[in-house]
């Protein structure tokens, strides 16, 4: 399977990552990944070139990782600075690739296509998660036996939240209004709706002295393949946004193989900020949403798919599928011009 | 693979069917059975086209199936009877397959060909199953991972029995008999075997106060490709079959994938109806040989074979396989005949 | 995946083989292993030619095989010589293969080629496993998930051992010195090494009463592809190695399929022969290094590699490579030579 390569994917959250080797793949890829002496991430090819054994069953030493088999020893740019056998001859060939990195908002991105193009400008931005004098925030991470695009479809129509989330997220009529899509030039994709003097959502029933009927606003920004950040929060009847209650919440998907995908999500709150216990309980139940709501469906899904992709089993599509719509034709264009790219290089 | 689709299938025992949405695999395709509120079976295709999602992770309402997802609902003839989201247009192709289904003789069947086709009439006799007067019966099911032609040729030659449940069912020595296999009009196949003044057969030494020896036959009634009968007992030598001990017992098999297949049994006897310990004896043996006799040789059969159909890797045939080669040269016309029709229509 | 046909596998300690029926895959191939009441051992195909049900589920009756499903017996040649069922009349195909074993060194050997190449002079020697008089021996077996090739690139590149078992055999300042590949004209392969007054490796380490430093070899002897022997000793310095401390350690690999191998490893030593505390430490230290360090790394190349011959990805190759390069091209030829003799044929 194709996959955009020039873009930047959630790797891992920051505090995940420490001294040792971590192995991940992404886009089907193997990848070692660790924290240099100067605490900052790094990222190889989790393949010695020599062999094929994973380096991460090797030992960090210093910035360098030593295989375990036989020894070599590898930089993180991937360069062999070391064979300790024999005369120590180092081929030319024994090189492996590294993938940038860049630690921002919390988490460890990686630049899985051209090292020339891993331009920092083009993360998304999200920066609520690091604010902290205007936001709490907490995050989570899980693991999809299901292709991305399955895991893209469920964000990008928040439709769906009325249905699998009736009892963590939305209420059923939720699903009445028509959400707006747009677009902005730099392609970011937005779903928004706003629903005035309704029921409080469950989310915001546990947030101590609200209304019993708020205005309520659920949006979608996405930025294909692998960012897309829900906003939705509540205000009492006829206040600005800014006066009432806001969160912010990143959905960080990266294909780690055809059929499995690394989600990643965070969520970033403008009130009660110190409220330590409405924390863990927020926390409890994204998890839940996630785990026992998202996961079991998506997953289901895929097992009924198998091997073929959903928009080739030419499904019914409704007015909700717009985003999710343009979302993959994003996606399609993208990787058709890297392989143009690829193909004039 | 390719399966006789025009057929009646067994699919749930009637018993195990009630108001939960339960999902099956038939002929490789996902279905979702539930009974409506007066208590007949339904059955629709077990996904959504909209998101392909398997609708038994939905709610039953009132007859009709609400998708987990978005909220799609399908009634029992798979017509999308309402889309909750939006403005509820509900697109044209919004529809799945339905299923004809019957329930008689305590099972639940179903039709997986062209529903035009589907005749009760084609339904075989399994009248003892349900003719409390004169039988008592029991029944049970299970999975064998193992393609249903090496179930069926399992049913079909019952010199097996000799060996695999030496044990539970027929002596050794009635391996020396020659069954005789004969051909209705209709196609249905039998192979019978009479054998006077013999010991008495295990399953029947069970029985309270049986002499040792006795007159005793071993017939199959096969109805490919699901349904084989096979009818044993025994009678006081010389007697005639109505003055003796008989059991009516249905195997009813259907492909679930290519790999797996459901297995139906049912047992009805003649004599000691109301001995309730017997019907938990008996039960227990029945059990015993389909579960660690039948099961463990015919997975590993298939285990050798892989992927391989058996007669594609050209085994030596005995006198014995005549009914079931026979079965399985009906099964290939039959899927011709299908295919033929397909391409005229 | 094609294999050498002609040449003795190590099948199963002789110490592992009654009369229980025993199951083995060599080469992809079912074969079911047991004694004869002579107590010599047998080898037939484990698939009855009527189903293809194992005839390892089936009962060993003297010398002969019974299949559980219908009763056709086989001996030990493969031939049938029962059919138990109706008239009793055994088809002339009703055949299997059988395969030429011998026991010896310990070890059951198959032929899994033409029989009549099966000449017990081409077994490689391994007489010190067997010879009590002179050394004391221990042996075991492990199954690994990888292909054959990755676990002799192993065996015939002892290099890894400075790394990977540092902790249970060499020291790392090993890896500098240079192996010198040299070939016999029978084709067998040597890497040899030897370290003049060094520190004692760990595994000898663990022999009550030796010197810090010691004059150390480390050979290989290979002969494609099953059976490779890793000679090494320690001796005091400018001591003959007869006067040392020697060991003889054959690992032999035999394919089960193409992703799974049969890893069988002995060792025989020339010191403290009664000492039965030391036999169980080295053998607990031959399990920890085979099982907890060559194990882990091999099958995770396997993983890495996917369904890929290693070659095939083109590795970066490192003189101490010589070996194995030598052993795989020795692989190829003979296979390339026994499908050239299979055409002709």
């Amino acid at each position: 399977m194709d996959y955009v390569q020039n873009t930047w994917y959630a790797a891992i959250w920051s505090d995940d990552l420490g001294r040792e080797l971590t192995p991940r793949t992404y886009l089907n890829v193997p990848v070692v990944l660790y924290r240099k002496l100067d605490g900052t991430p790094a990222a190889i090819e989790d393949r010695c070139p020599h062999r094929y054994a994973p380096l991460s069953m090797g030992k960090l030493i210093g910035d360098e990782v030593e295989c375990l088999y036989h020894g070599l020893r590898f930089d993180c740019l991937g360069t062999c600075t070391d064979n300790p056998n024999g005369a120590g001859i180092i081929p030319k060939a024994a090189a492996i690739r590294s993938y940038p990195v860049i630690e921002r908002f919390g988490m460890v991105w990686i630049w899985m296509g051209d090292p020339a193009r891993a331009d920092p400008e083009l993360l998304p931005d999200l920066g609520p998660l690091v604010d902290t004098e205007r936001y709490t925030s907490m995050h989570g991470a899980l693991k999809l036996e299901a292709n991305y695009l399955l895991v893209l479809d469920n964000l990008t129509d928040l439709s769906h939240a009325s249905f699998v989330h009736v009892e963590t997220l939305e209420p059923r009529e939720m699903a009445r209004e028509q959400f707006k899509v747009s677009q902005d030039a730099d392609g970011t994709l937005w779903t928004r709706l706003f629903h005035p003097a309704m029921t409080v959502p469950k989310f915001f029933a546990l947030v101590p002295g609200l209304a019993d009927k708020m205005d309520h606003w659920l949006e979608m920004r996405c930025n294909a393949p692998g960012v897309m950040v829900t906003v939705y929060g509540v205000t009492d009847i006829g206040k600005t946004r800014e006066e009432g209650y806001d969160t912010f919440n990143p959905n960080l998907i990266t294909p780690e193989t055809d059929y499995t995908t690394h989600y990643f999500w965070g969520s970033a709150r403008t009130f009660a900020l110190d409220n330590e216990e409405l924390t863990r309980t927020l926390k409890g139940l994204a998890e839940l949403a996630f785990t026992t709501e998202d996961k079991p469906i998506i997953e289901a899904q895929q097992k009924i798919l198998g091997r073929r992709e959903l928009m080739d089993v030419h499904p019914v599509l409704l007015p909700n599928d717009a985003a999710s719509g343009r979302a993959r034709r994003a996606i399609e264009r993208k990787i058709a011009e890297e392989k143009a790219l690829a193909r004039a290089a």
